[in-house]
């Protein structure tokens, strides 16, 4: 029995991609906690493939589910030490979060940001919605000032429940702020605290199923989105954005997690990017850290894992990737209407 | 007289890639300094191309070269405001210089690794060497440990200037690691420290021109390569280490500059990697940062730059991305011979 066989019977009893890196890459995690949310995030390998794994790893006779704890048995252990699989490790810069960026002019603004966020509309399972915290919102400020594409230029943020727009806003520093959200409780909010302080902020309701207005297409210097993560959804969502760039030269910002994309994905998703006529040009994985959203145990996966215990609202394991492209050549992206379901597929976990 | 005229120019007279968003870059740089090495830093714009743009602009009445400096005319300062271009930002964290990790179990190595490093072959344009700081070698590999690519790995480094075998041994972490080199001066130097210090590194004398050794075919999890950046170069070095890779799972590593390549060359690169069967998982830019190599005045850049002056060893201005790779399915890859010049192409600027 060895990583191998467990890796067959994932792919065999899922149909999801899943390598015998992936398997290691959970029993690396094992071995640095017993916890399953620190276990997924850890791991970077898709919750519901991961969860699969646990379960085929539990009769192997490697992992035993303890109450809210997963422990390696003595025969799980014998075949890490076998394997020469090393204890998972972060070494994520305490500064910075990881991110690798400062906040610098975006400091300033932190704190009005954070008191406007405390009353933003909670997440909610209808529109996929679940938010990062202020902090990743204000580091990606900072990252889009520092790349050259906030300062002076027009941003378009395609879903907002991270309030970038009020963020990026809120520092005075663009030229033009719109964002499109399908959900008016967001609208309105952006509506009012743009009101309020006296910002110049556009917000339209629109569903990103429906082509993009006229008037936004070809229009923008810089676009924000963090798509559903089915992989026709997220190439529609990041399709809208890079329509909507003024042409070469312009920037697209996507959030992208390992918890429901396999790398298979992110492989499919990056080609796709690439023959739109976009370069990546940055890709920070665990940029972001989301709040967790009150509907854990609704979601997808609550009913595969092998161990349940609902994580605290600051306890972050759904994390993403902040990918950074911009175009190179003339973007090749119609607008069309997007019929059927683009929320899910066989990845998805918490929709 | 605007940007897109000064684009359209630097791509009539060079037939290099040149957006306006490139010609706003090196304006965005020239706000925040007049030195050429922090122009050229700042901007991320290949150099050749820069040189051509810079000229452009002077003709244009933009700039004035005064002694080693480049300085915005009236003229100049105009055209900014009116196209609302902001100076360059580096939001840079001053804890891990932006590369987001902590070298953790690495920093008990680091004083080691420094004090070899002294004695180190100088880097000579022949086999167009210029190695990273100290520095940018060590959070390297901590980088690779924190992405489960060094513990218990066997990991193969194609082209050593960087000194990353040494540095990968010294932490007693990986299960093998193998060098190849061109440079018999760097061969000799690892073998005589390995055996000084008794560390297991194998390093061997290769021209990664030709076809890799049988038996490091499939033998490794992990590679790292900083190919030359010519475009057939880039990827023949990063196909011998993908061919190398046992196969899905295993990831490599290669550096790659805005200095000597442009976002179309990256674009191409970054094609050539997914068709291979990889995905990017990484892409952090500025990473690495080098050490001015002797040969600076003879590089074949230096008689384009509008100013000259020679700058000191331990200001960077070349700099390059780290990328990390990862196989998703088996590579596609020959080893084949490679004949003729694989050094040089129209952005190459320091061969």
């Amino acid at each position: 029995m060895d990583l191998h066989v467990i890796a067959e019977a994932v792919r065999a009893r899922t149909s999801l991609p899943f390598t015998d890196r992936d398997a290691e890459r959970i029993l690396a995690a094992i071995l640095t906690s017993e916890d399953i949310w620190r276990i997924i995030d850890l791991s970077d390998v898709p919750v519901m493939a991961l969860c699969q794994a646990l379960r085929e790893m539990g009769k192997a006779g490697w992992l035993e589910f303890a109450g809210e704890r997963i422990r390696l048995t003595p025969e799980g252990r014998g075949l890490i030490q076998g394997a020469g699989i090393a204890p998972a490790l972060e070494l994520r810069c305490p500064r910075c979060g990881g991110r690798g960026v400062e906040l610098g002019p975006v400091a300033p603004i932190a704190e009005k940001f954070r008191g406007i966020a405390k009353s933003r509309p909670e997440a909610i399972q209808d529109y996929d919605q679940g938010y990062v915290t202020e902090e990743s919102t204000l580091y990606r400020i900072a990252f889009l000032w520092a790349r050259g594409d906030l300062a002076g230029k027009e941003l378009l943020v395609l879903g907002d429940d991270d309030l970038v727009s009020l963020a990026a806003a809120l520092t005075g520093a663009p030229k033009r702020v719109v964002m499109l959200d399908i959900d008016e409780r967001l609208v309105g909010f952006v509506r009012e605290v743009a009101r309020g302080e006296g910002l110049q902020v556009e917000a339209l309701q629109h569903d990103l199923r429906e082509p993009l207005p006229a008037g936004l297409l070809s229009a923008f210097d810089t676009f924000f989105c963090d798509p559903t993560e089915s992989l026709r959804g997220f190439l529609a969502f990041a399709g809208r954005g890079i329509s909507a760039l003024k042409g070469p030269g312009g920037a697209g910002y996507m959030g992208l997690t390992r918890r429901e994309a396999s790398l298979s994905k992110w492989r499919a998703i990056q080609r796709e990017l690439l023959e739109r006529g976009a370069v990546l040009t940055d890709l920070r994985d665990d940029f972001h850290d989301y709040v967790n959203w009150p509907y854990i145990e609704t979601m997808r996966s609550w009913e595969h894992l092998p161990v349940k215990r609902v994580p605290g609202r600051d306890e972050p394991w759904y994390r993403s990737a902040l990918i950074r492209i911009e175009l190179v050549e003339a973007p090749k992206v119609a607008n069309e209407r997007l019929e059927g379901d683009i929320f899910t597929d066989p990845e998805a976990a918490t929709t």
